[in-house]
């Protein structure tokens, strides 16, 4: 069935979308800011200004590092951290079940075999 | 507050996102999918390509591009396409409302002046 994919835009200006949710889920499974980013084919560096970024748009830290190891240490997700997977499974699972009636009209309305599709959304 | 926004992936793979919303809800307004492009800062080319795979990913098309004129010709949407447009205003508002008490949650938790975001989501 279509299932809905989204950012959430915070009031302040903050976006929260899959790509940071996904890095969350990773570090939380990993236990590693490195090995999370490595799973999304991302490097370290473009992981850790994610993790920076996502912080700074909280009031609390979302991930917190862990000092130390010649691997430079791991990381671990905060109660906060945890809090916002959290809220965005609610706001996922209540959405979808929201939209049902309207994304099952879409797939009745969909081509059998779509032409493919380009880069953009 | 904060808002939700969403991508629709149907069962058939065909992707409806913010991108060709918008591009369909311009065509209905200007009547034309040059005009409309334009508003988006699109090429005519990438603007008609969003239009053939918007198309082709239902079984009936959701714009119709009229034959003539000097300029091209306009495009007007079919019923189809202000059903899609429909059903999408209506995932939206029905998303919302459901996701309202964890969008909140991330609100009160969302630090007043987050760092500016990066191009990832």
């Amino acid at each position: 069935m279509a299932h809905l994919s989204f950012r959430v835009d915070l009031a302040t200006g903050g976006r929260l979308g899959p790509g940071k949710r996904r890095l969350l889920q990773l570090i939380d499974d990993l236990g590693s800011i490195s090995a999370a980013g490595r799973s999304m084919g991302m490097s370290y560096r473009r992981a850790w200004l994610l993790v920076e970024e996502v912080n700074g748009a909280f009031r609390e830290p979302l991930v917190e590092k862990m000092p130390g190891g010649s691997g430079g240490g791991g990381a671990v997700l905060t109660s906060a951290g945890r809090d916002v997977l959290a809220w965005l499974a609610d706001i996922e699972a209540k959405a979808e079940a929201a939209a049902a009636v309207s994304l099952k009209r879409l797939d009745a309305l969909a081509a059998e075999r779509p032409k493919s599709a380009t880069a953009h959304d």
